[in-house]
């Protein structure tokens, strides 16, 4: 008895064999939910919300802790669920470890399944007496004709081929053909399902997802941070490194990095390198090039061309990844060189191309890229918003784990409240943090729309001379506290200004209004973290009704998936590939003015500036 | 002003560049002519024919050494010649280095030549200020498309796209894009002609010929001794040794080995490694396996399968050929365990499929492939002809360098004349030689049919117990003499046995008789050496006119030769291979009497004793 487990916001799905309580399931499947008593029942970090399906009823352990009410909107403690038929959860952040948190999944999905690689059970015969049977080669492609009408391989891969006598001979002839297109991977023992691996390499995290192909369904995930950041935390000085003769090493580290990651996860789910048989990786057009060993000095300064802008299939084994020895390394192309293929994968994820429009899809990092559909145009530019967001260049900006402020709210007394990780004493804060403080504050009138705090307003204080303003206050113990500092806000404006000149002059090369946009898709940690309510109000984003603004989580990752899943949407893809329009923003003629006006704190102050400026 | 020369039996040619003596030429050519004197016309080693053409008229040093008879019938000394228009030239054997007798390439012709791989020049804009010009790769194809209408690239090689961006930018745009088919192989600079090389892979000898594939010209050949040798002459031998763990280095050695003299003469040619951008290789199907890593195990046991008879296409890098990083290898399908690519090369370069027929090709080697044609049926076997024919197993046998006595006759009045290669005092005896031998001991009634000794006869005399005949005598300075022992004829007599008996079983199957025969090519060295007569009379061939007996040389070479040069010449091939009726020999009901009536030395023992057999 099996049931199926569907998974969100991770946009996972496992199936659950129907003996353990829903805690251990969810860690078999690679999901890291929190947990500290041991599913006793007792600490309730191992929240959940059952949005569908059939469960045991909930303990005495679960009625000490929950309401009657949470009980009743399907609030449980997984260690205290058995499933009893198809279910579908909902993990809140809070009860996620902050590993996993880098691994946020999409809630995008897959709807077609035809992956590049599948298997085809086959009897073949081992003749042991003399005479023109043919060659083992022979006979398998002879049984495939039986087992596979209408599939024609017109290529073995040599390393496949290298183990063919072997398996045949082990496995009494009874094996599986592992196929792709035209080209026999080569064998397996019968009943053997290929799996496949899509990584979204960002240049801060790298994100895997293991497959089983051939139903569709995740096994296992991970996620790491790159662990090319010891050599320079943004691109510029990664290329740097790399043009000193270190690309090699960049290159390593991350393939290294996938090999172990992916070990663990074969581990987790009892399989075999052999077994993984396709990979697609997504990334920004310098992780692209960086992975492949493409040279990136043509990169690193403008015009800024990649080498290739085209799709590429590469012998997993030519990149030193420990995958099955004949696997294909699928890399969907990068736009542009500031636009990469994780950005189409994004808009693969979201289907853009299907999308009525005028819509734009956001993906906000150290780069963001944004896409604008209108009719069936689709531009995309690169703003370089820099790692603010991310939490880099803030005083107390930290990543999103543990202790990392995520939400502020002031209220209209004057009340301060905070939103932490991990429920502990604030250490710093991240990415959704600082722009909640910054909606916070400018709505309390602490911050005016140019970004300047007011000094002799309640909470703020100076500190080493600075104006700040207190989220956290010094501890008696000590402890500095967490603030938020003039700078900090100065250097928000300039990513939010920087996305926001970005989105103006796309908006203004389609001649189009913001009251036209009918949808704005946020996509990324970051994007799906961030309260839209706050990016809205400080002018991050064009002013639309709340209700335009979609949420999709890691679309990157989601897209790799897709691909990994259909070659139907690589061809989609590629296709679109081809028609983006790349909005090159350097070169821009107003770009410096629109991010003057841009970093305006309020749509008002914003529009004044642009009139100001005569945009 | 450039002249070909056409050089015979080795079927060359190459461009005479019109300042260098013709010996001089030849050396650069790449053909190892014999010269002692360094050119000044002394030493006559380097004799050739001039067989049509015009040439500079002969020196006073010629007219010392050669007579008026031979000047006029075309003898010259290389050295003294200067070429005055296009040349075809002969040169005998015994002008050639004994490296050079490794290497005698077929007479066969190449007639087509569409190679896989060819160049196109393009511009390639490369632009300097910001905007959408796409990637490198993008503006080469779009280049392409101009340059080459119709060539639809749809892959790009890795390492090849690695150099993309540097040699753009080096050649200021001025490139030629090296293509095979739908893949795009890399760049070169522009005017850059690919080259390819052709191996002819034996167990014992391994040929290379390096070729310009735009002008189907051969620049450069080398041959040298299988390396693998060190760890067994036969076949059996190796495959046990790779199976015992050392597949590896059974394949490294031959690599090693490729790569040394192609270096050699990339270097005698001006060339770099880069412009090699295609390889064929032929060999017996063992060859074929140890050079892939393929596995051997099932090849070396009954049923003898072989892992692949289909053709493959591998990239030169994962070989550790050291290439054009995006060169491929060809490898020409084998036909059976003991048929290897080798001879489907010799059926190509004879087109045997377009002889009328019905015609017999034999390679005559350790195993002797052999192929007959009947209608539209090619049908082949192996015979375990051991290495009697090249010299192995006999008690004064050599390969065929110098000392090796090549020819015997003797004449009515039992006059003895020996031909001794590079004229030097006979050391030993080589296939051809001992075949002539056996024919003239047989003729002289030294030798009955049956192939004893006659004691007592003129000659024959007794050594350590055993009869022999010697050639040369036993010299007063105590050196041994050359002998031919009873123990050598039965070893030859097993040779040919085994080889008609194969001969016999294709002819019985094809319900063919000998006259019916209209014609028997023979391939290899070994059949390029030897008289016909003799192998006649000895009945090792089937009783035909001698007319009808046509040697075509190294025709696994030319094959291959013909594969590098012509991609139909590779599709009639695969066809053929796929058509041809191979017969196992071991299970031939009929082998083992066949094979005692074929020991005879006689047509007309031979046909006794099938009587005398029921055969």
């Amino acid at each position: 008895m099996e049931y199926r487990i569907d998974v969100q916001p991770l946009g996972k799905q496992f199936l659950y064999g129907g003996e353990d309580d829903l805690l251990t399931a969810l860690h078999d499947a690679g999901i890291d939910v929190e947990s500290v008593c041991g599913g006793m029942g007792s600490c309730g970090k191992c929240r959940i919300h059952i949005l569908e399906g059939k469960a045991s009823d909930p303990t005495p352990q679960e009625g000490d802790l929950l309401s009657r009410e949470q009980l009743a909107h399907g609030e449980r403690f997984a260690c205290q669920v058995y499933p009893q038929g198809d279910l579908s959860i909902y993990i809140p952040a809070s009860s996620l470890t902050s590993q996993q948190k880098l691994q946020l999944d999409s809630q995008l999905e897959v709807s077609d399944t035809a992956p590049a690689v599948y298997s085809r059970d086959l009897e073949v015969e081992i003749p042991t007496t003399p005479g023109d049977p043919g060659s083992d080669l022979f006979r398998v492609e002879d049984a495939l004709r039986t087992a596979a009408p209408g599939v024609e391989v017109r290529r073995v891969d040599l390393l496949g081929l290298r183990d063919i006598p072997k398996l045949l001979r082990e496995n009494g002839g009874k094996v599986a053909a592992l196929l792709r297109g035209e080209e026999l991977l080569g064998l397996a023992p019968a009943g053997e399902t290929p799996l496949g691996l899509a990584v979204d390499l960002g240049s801060t995290k790298v994100a895997l997802f293991l497959y089983d192909l051939s139903q569709g369904i995740m096994l296992a995930s991970r996620g790491f941070l790159n662990p090319q950041i010891a050599h320079g935390e943004d691109i510029v000085t990664r290329i740097q490194y790399a043009i000193e003769g270190n690309a090699p090493r960049l290159m390593q580290v991350v393939v290294e990095g996938i090999n172990a990651a992916l070990s663990e996860m074969l581990a987790e789910t009892g399989h075999t390198r052999r077994a993984v048989c396709e990979m697609v990786l997504v990334g920004n057009t310098a992780m692209h090039h960086l992975f492949l060993g493409l040279p990136v000095e043509q990169l690193g300064k403008s015009p800024y061309l990649p080498a290739t802008d085209l799709p590429l299939e590469v012998k997993a084994r030519e990149l030193g990844l420990e995958l099955n020895p004949a696997a294909v390394v699928y890399m969907p192309p990068p736009i542009a060189g500031y636009v990469g293929s994780d950005h189409l994968a994004a808009l693969a994820a979201a289907r853009l191309w299907d999308n009525p429009g005028p819509c734009l899809l956001l993906d906000i990092g150290t780069n963001t890229e944004v896409a604008l559909k209108v009719g069936d145009t689709i531009r995309s530019c690169s703003c370089a918003s820099g790692p603010a967001f991310e939490g880099g260049g803030l005083s107390q900006g930290m990543r999103a784990g543990e202790g990392a402020i995520e939400g502020v709210s002031i209220d209209a007394g004057g009340k301060l409240e905070l939103a932490v990780i991990g429920n502990a004493p604030p250490e710093g804060i991240c990415g959704s943090g600082i722009l909640g403080a910054m909606a916070a504050l400018v709505a309390a009138e602490i911050v005016d729309a140019s970004g300047r705090i007011l000094e002799g307003v309640s909470g703020v204080e100076r500190r080493d001379g600075e104006l700040v303003f207190y989220l956290s206050p010094p501890g008696s113990d000590g402890s500095s506290g967490v603030a938020v500092t003039q700078n900090d806000i100065r250097e928000i404006q300039k990513a939010k200004g920087a996305i926001r000149a970005g989105i103006d002059a796309l908006l203004a090369e389609a001649g189009l209004g913001h009251d036209e946009l009918r949808e704005i898709i946020l996509a990324g940690a970051f994007g799906t973290y961030i309260d839209p309510a706050a990016a809205l109000s400080i002018s991050l984003l064009p002013p639309v009704t709340l209700d335009r603004i979609k949420q999709v989580g890691n679309a990157a990752g989601a897209g790799a998936r897709s691909m990994l899943l259909s070659t139907a949407m690589r061809s989609e893809s590629e296709e679109a590939a081809g028609r983006i329009e790349y909005l090159e923003l350097s070169s821009y003629p107003t770009l410096s003015t629109l991010f003057a006006a841009d970093m305006y704190l309020s749509e008002k102050a914003v529009l004044e500036a642009k009139q100001r400026f005569k945009l």
